[in-house]
């Protein structure tokens, strides 16, 4: 019988851009509408789609072995799980959502102290309460099924709102008073699936293709012919991090260098590339990074 | 200062098809992206948007004059509101929808009695714990946060899930036990709106605009000639309830006979009508009927 | 056990104007995408998606009660059926469709008599062979699967196709040299459905309707106050054939007139109809009519 | 020969507003893409897309026999035309566009006479530069090729720009000082035609049964019965400008009452009427009004 | 005169795909609705759009140089035509279409046998006829102009279907009992076209370029530094065929490595190579491959 | 503070090709509706949308340090600019322009000889006025709003209109007489800006990278291997100008070949490689490129 890793994919917000990567990792998942089993390229999967807030509840009882989810609901539903690694993206980019304790732009309070006796709204509700605890603040903290913005000033003095821009906290004339979390996605996993070879082999696997795609992300290649004379002067344009390749061209004074850098760097670096004294610089797209 | 009626409108599913029937009523609201304050070209009610599960608790305590939600999530909430009308509608038609106990399709579970001792997921957590306990069944009711179909005989055992066609059971294999809830739309209101003159007839004017708009669908008119001779004939063949507006034409042989049918037993009726000797048949479109 | 009528659906170009005339006819008739079986609000309808080129054999064989396509394939299958009923309209308008014999605009060919011993395409075969045996012609007609336009001129002489408003054959710089057939749709059926009580009321029942829809397209309702010594010049106006519907108001010296008119001459009517001393005219839209 | 009245047809912002215009008046147009020739259902008509801003020009010189033009570019252009009817619709609604003088939120001017010396931009150069004339302010009044409203407090200290709802002035954080010009849509046409006979009644023919569709919008009919000793009450709910049309039903104690109203108001009427002894009220759609 | 390559270009299900495959492989097609002559920016093409069903012939003919499309038709028409390639896609994907034999799901017949005497309907009517008679099965097949699919068991005993994937037969219960046909797209040509030199290589060289962008299809590109002494072990984990390119980079310890494989094999090597000592690896995307 | 240089971007026909260009630079630029204030990941740009028409005027009078507009309306206004480079694209394409004088095709019109008392609409209403001076014909020259294409032969003997692919001039019938002017879109500044440091080198180095998104428009990269002894023979086949990158494979026999070239070319230049004996040939697609 075949091997299989039980997948738990976040359903909603999280799901198009966790598919995007795994494509980008070289694994195309399909779902079709109405059903919650994606088909995928990759036979050693059984994926399932459960809500992010509960990835982290069935990877804990073993109902899935490894599964993808926010730091955001690890913490909320206090699953124990192993974290395989971080991955940084959430739904609409490649950066942390933070959850941020706000209140209307005209408002008073100025910092969590002066919630005492308030109430508040949030759908993190747990790790808000436990963190009003923590900074000793007695609140009435409770439960939003959602359009909680709107609720600040009005039906509550503030919220605990999740946010990746900002621009959602300013549509609705929002102060953020202080940050409670930031949060990316993680592979997670538990004990049971480590303690198996071919699952942990097939975790780490995955793992190092998400993470190849991730750092791909942005970057691009970097190729161009250079004279040996001036190869120092060209290197030092470069971030001192990234190691070009370089390989000799069959006339003895001319070397091609290529290298992997950020695309929002490519800016500068090519015109200081150009008067540093290399010649016939092409840019490339990548797919993959694995350093 | 303007008098203005606090209304909770419910965000989500059922939003379209409730700014679609205040339209039909005459009320024009205008929702836009991002903002939770929609404007109505009436300028009494002060709109906003809210979840349905929210809506009954924000009535309750005050904080709107009255509501549009679902018969669930008033049970749901537990929400101590007065029920102005009952609204035959939810989010994808002009008919009920219901809570069921699922299983699927090659579950041995029967009953809810076998359920004893098993797992349930569903989001009305609170009705179908009271649901089971009055059922003298202890079994392991937990929250789902959506996605619910797809635990059935994998995550749990059974689910309590919404559903209007059955299609998405059907598309998950699942079989239905028992039936928890039929729920409609409601407009909810507070003891403290209707202790105010001017709120308590806004509240009423407008259920009788809903109500107005709601009974129009499905309805048309139907307008034709009658010889008096075949009067009897003619209006033998209408529903009992039914009763027809009939003027005198000029031609003092003939009179006008108008009736407000549903559109769905036209097409029995304008056969019969015709074998009776109606002439002119015209069938023609409804904003509204106010009985 | 209920009664059925098996009905054959057009599947393909006229299928969507089929099911909007039902609609408008008040059956309501839902096609999901990969089903060749729709549903429908008429319990008594069992409909099958099935070709329109076979349709008419299909009726023949008994397969079906009754069906809906066009005169030009019911002619190229050589079905024998009974014809209920001719419904004026085809895949985008309410006019026949033609048939029709086409060259290159710059071509030699003024008759069909010019193409004996040439090559001509079609997807009607079966009705060109016999029309150009009809006219004593020898020609190679052969079956074409679709793109016939593109072919007159290039791979053949000429091409018999079909023209709703003539821009396709003007867009491929094609002349029309004769036509072959006009066809509108037909509801059709078999001497044994006919010889069930049951079946053939249905099916007359079915074609009432179905010409009362077709009938209101294009037709709206009028409703005036006329003077009673404006009433001839007013009626005058009216064409021959429409029997207004007068009534008589409280207001002695006035009554209310009421007629329904196409739409297309109303521009012309209103104008005259207001010189001649008729207020408060207005327009209303219709369902239906059934003269 | 056939005549044929000579169309401009404002091509644009007016274009689609003015299309739909139409159609509910009972004369199809259609546009293709790339032709400024739209063909018509009415014959009589040769219609040519022109822009707004250049109808006026083209009346006054004969090339057209009528057109339809905003107000703001008859004034602009200075064209010598006569006017046959305002019709209250602009791009997009039923009023009129304003010519606002706005300066940014935070600008210093407050009124018409601190810009003297200053620099303004507009589309509407030379009716600006007369008003500005007119009120004895010397400024540098520049044309603008659009995008206008990003220039005041930036390129130019004020501008000129047209508005409907003041949505994209707000958003740009302008205020209004002045409003220079109000303008709706109007039919003109020239001597030349008008002594015309054929053409002269074509045009009112025109103006009639677009004031009749412009009429209609917004308006809804209402029928009920009404016991006859209930019928002063109910009349005094009814608009003293409407009269209702009241006929005569088969039972003597009850009349038939028909009125048209703005829909806007029968959200307060509907109720009224019922409380006033009205039955069986209904409301239906119109497509024209001709008082 | 320019010479020109006529080529016939699959009109219907193939004819996007075939347009993507051409862009790969550097010629530009550009459709315009209505128009059955498809310009390209290689000049030396003339290309027309034709049915599938019907380019065989066309090409056997000589109205063609040389034309795309599927195996199944060619055989169908039993046209008279050399092969210079296959292409493996089809109307939705990188892989072949079957033609099966279907019956319905719960039907009694097992084997092509079963159906002596039966009725059969398909599209691909004269090979079909064959294939029984080659099995010595004496049935009823009958042409069918499409939906075939709801025919088995209603119409027809068993139906003879293009099926890709599967999943539309799924969707209407249908069995498979039999392959009659594996078919992919072929570039064909005539003995005639072949015999003109020009001719000749330019269908070579359009065989070359669209094998090389097929072949591209699912392959990228991998670049990694290799330390010498791990190189052995690196290229162990290379598929034998795929012999990299290995050039020697400055420092004379490490090598540069480079090979196209195909993507769905690197979700597997990526771990590999990195264990065995690779470094830097990162994936490109490729266009095109000439081996 | 940080330096900035203010950029003025064309609103309009050219918007959208200009960011796609940028982001291709490495710039994205995101423009929100209703806002003429781009964002861009380039912290030193401060971004204004402006009227192609204007951006000279604003450039020449410093409001602008730099600009990008068509060449046509720099002359059109008149504005001194200094151009930094010519890029070659304008609104839907990688190619010029033209502004050329049209005249109906049946028109008698031959020359701009035959326009002598004419009337002549355009919307470059000053540069068409200078040509006309210049070559010495005198002529009713009048400003278009828009729609300019449908006057002539109308309301005017010849217009100036603006082309890209002449499609549309075609759709209109007309025929073109004579060009006025080949445009192309520029990268603009002022003398006041490039005596600043630092706003000359940024400028400098914008142009350097819109210089090679453009210049990899339609180019790709070609790798292969080579055996040396048919080294020759394969650099042969390359165009003359293209030096292509020659490095050492490990095994002495063989080199790798790297080389830049023209899309439209390599359809040519693949099957010509293949046969003097390259191998492993693969075509990658391209970002940039810096000569």
């Amino acid at each position: 019988m075949d091997k299989k890793l039980r997948l738990g994919f976040p359903k909603g917000s999280l799901q198009d851009s966790t598919i995007e990567l795994f494509k980008k990792a070289g694994i195309k998942i399909n779902v079709s509408s109405r059903s919650y089993y994606p088909s995928s390229d990759d036979s050693e999967l059984e994926i399932m789609l459960v809500r992010s807030q509960e990835i982290g509840k069935y990877v804990e009882e073993g109902f899935f072995d490894a599964g993808l989810t926010g730091y955001d609901w690890i913490c909320e539903s206090g699953a124990k799980v192993k974290e395989v690694c971080e991955l940084n993206y959430a739904k609409s980019g490649f950066r942390p959502v933070r959850w941020v304790l706000c209140v209307p732009e005209a408002s008073k309070i100025k910092s969590i102290k002066d919630l005492q006796g308030k109430r508040v709204a949030t759908e993190l509700i747990n790790y808000t309460k436990k963190y009003f605890a923590k900074n000793k603040v007695k609140a009435d903290v409770e439960f939003s099924w959602g359009a909680t913005e709107a609720k600040a000033g009005t039906l509550v003095d503030a919220i605990v709102e999740l946010t990746e821009t900002g621009s959602s906290l300013r549509a609705n004339k929002l102060r953020i008073v202080e940050e409670l979390l930031t949060s990316t996605t993680r592979l997670i996993t538990n004990a049971k699936a480590l303690a198996d070879k071919w699952k942990k082999e097939k975790i780490e696997n995955l793992a190092l293709l998400l993470k190849g795609a991730l750092a791909a992300e942005g970057m691009v290649g970097l190729k161009m012919n250079v004279p040996i004379k001036a190869l120092d002067k060209v290197t030092a344009v470069l971030p001192a991090l990234k190691k070009p390749t370089i390989s000799q061209l069959s006339d003895a004074d001319w070397v091609a260098l290529e290298v992997i850098l950020e695309e929002k760097t490519v800016k500068k670096i090519i015109p200081a590339l150009k008067r540093s004294g290399a010649e016939g610089i092409i840019e490339y797209p990548l797919n993959k990074i694995i350093y």
